[in-house]
């Protein structure tokens, strides 16, 4: 069920070792060792080793059908290109660089043609600009897409930024617009034939770009008191911060950078502040920045806005401040798959 | 989707992060520090350092209702420990020593419950017995129970037992006995009830050992040319060990360690080299050992017999010598999932 290092020969493979030559022949594999791969493809797991002075971060995610993408609506190089950006996320989320990545991969039969071929034409994509090599994985055949991306990436030793380490007095930012992404799955769920995946409203919903360089460089020069991703809304992502660093916060709805609607029937606008604080998959970075370092961070970074939309408290509660100024609590109304089936 | 690393409070808290707080607190935790873990469950991702001196094993492994198990057939506490077993048997194969793992579990609501329960129970028991840290991953709901399952070990630098360095010569050997885990999910097969999952016929498929003892000793002794583990079959993995090393082989079938039967039915009792040849899910170590340090290997390992079964050749083909002294080429006939659906 291993990646073989080498096309098997028609006599020793079996389908499966076909299907996996086939992903390996697609591997961008540039500066291997470089990226602290010593084994890769090909044998029962792969060997890699952290640079000195640094230490290694794990994450993995799931891709499903039908909880997370729909086949017949999303173009499989999307498809591809989302479920490594997705888990490459979590590794901006703790200011560290990707390195590598395990892809487990589960398809029906039928999926093993141009399908695969331009969902691995995406991954690849992906891998070449995170800079994340294919180091393995495992395949196998289901009746629906099933996906599980594990990335390995590296942080220096001591400098990961954590979700638990947000004080009160703290300032909160957020990177990005939020609620793009939310956007563009409601405009590819209303439409009834596949959409053109160029449209820019679509971007952030089929090749979010984990925000990288805004993460390492928080982590180097030690800017961020603590950091998240926003992988299911701010209304979620929030508490979770807040519960872990065991402190609350106040959010003001009219500092929120939310979806700039152009040219769209006005049937199609929901509430911009609604879809920033509930949308899903953004992947921007939700942070905290202690009020003595506040000059340092700059009004965007690398063209992507920064903006501070609260602040941490000591009161254990997230309350939102509306643009009458009325107070009131957050509901959580998220991302939750025991919630949104 | 992450672990949190607390129990969130009910306001937080989404129905996901209950049950991901009811994972961790079944967890694991002893010595997470000199396990190389540094991060565990409750943030973006997880860190990790191996020992000085040490690199890093990756490696996943799927685990899927209807593929790999049954859940009216097997019992979640089986599932649980197998599904860790499967994974940790990858750094077995590599010589290495395996430290912590993630665990992406997909399930419907219906088994969040006691199911659940007895799953984490199997899986943490399986945990403590290979010495490997829960320290995160990611969870979901689906109709049907999916699991992947990604485990990070360590090797010292350059002893990690690779499937690419089998020499014309060596000779062939295999640990323990081959086609008990076949055995045994047959007999659940034809079974109608659940079976008693003490039963001694059922252990191997149900609760397999990964052979991470002997797989350190070969990798620490420098015993062993090269190493893999056998987890579709004789058929299927041997044939990818002499692909990887560019070699053939010649097989004994009188040699092969098969299973013994018992007092079971005879319309039970496949042919037992059949078994031993095409049957999957062993987790047993496949190896070969240079001439020269062949008085090196005892006859038995911690009470694993260690069989010598044949040996590697110049010629690219797998051959067969069969009871009668026939020579057959060896049909590839382990498991295949785009095959054996």
């Amino acid at each position: 069920m291993k990646m073989p290092r080498k096309p098997p020969t028609k006599r020793s493979g079996t389908a499966e070792d076909e299907i996996l030559a086939r992903i390996h022949a697609s591997a961008f594999r540039s500066g291997i060792h470089k990226r602290g791969l010593y084994l890769g493809v090909g044998d029962d797991a792969a060997l890699w080793r952290p640079k000195p002075g640094f230490e290694t971060i794990l994450t993995c995610d799931w891709f499903l059908e039908g909880t997370h993408f729909l086949p017949e609506k999303h173009p499989p190089d999307a498809i591809g290109w989302k479920c490594l950006a997705r888990a490459v996320s979590d590794v901006a989320a703790m200011g560290g660089d990707p390195r590598c990545f395990l892809v487990s991969l589960a398809v029906p039969s039928t999926r093993t043609g141009r399908w695969l071929d331009e969902f691995l034409t995406g991954l690849q994509r992906a891998a070449r600009r995170f800079g994340c090599l294919l180091a393995g994985g495992d395949t196998t055949q289901r009746p629906q897409i099933l996906l599980n991306v594990m990335v390995v990436g590296e942080v220096r030793l001591g400098r990961a930024l954590l979700r638990s380490t947000a004080r009160p007095g703290d300032i909160l930012f957020t990177s990005g617009r939020l609620g793009e992404a939310e956007f563009g799955l409601r405009l590819i769920r209303q439409s009834h034939k596949r959409m053109n995946s160029r449209d820019p409203a679509l971007k952030k919903h089929l090749y979010p770009e984990p925000r990288l360089s805004l993460g390492l460089w928080l982590a180097e020069k030690r800017l961020a008191s603590a950091l998240m991703d926003l992988s299911d809304g701010l209304s979620t992502d929030l508490p979770r911060l807040c519960a872990a660093s065991g402190v609350g916060a106040r959010i003001y709805a009219e500092k929120i950078p939310a979806v700039r609607f152009s040219h769209r029937p006005k049937n199609l606008m929901p509430n911009p502040v609604e879809l920033a604080l509930h949308g899903g998959d953004d992947y921007e970075l939700l942070f905290t920045v202690q009020q003595s370092k506040l000059k340092e961070i700059p009004q965007s970074f690398g063209g992507i806005p920064l903006t501070p939309i609260g602040e941490i408290t000591q009161a254990r509660k997230i309350v939102l401040i509306g643009k009458d100024g009325k107070l009131s609590p957050l509901p959580n109304r998220g991302w939750d798959p025991f919630r949104n089936p």
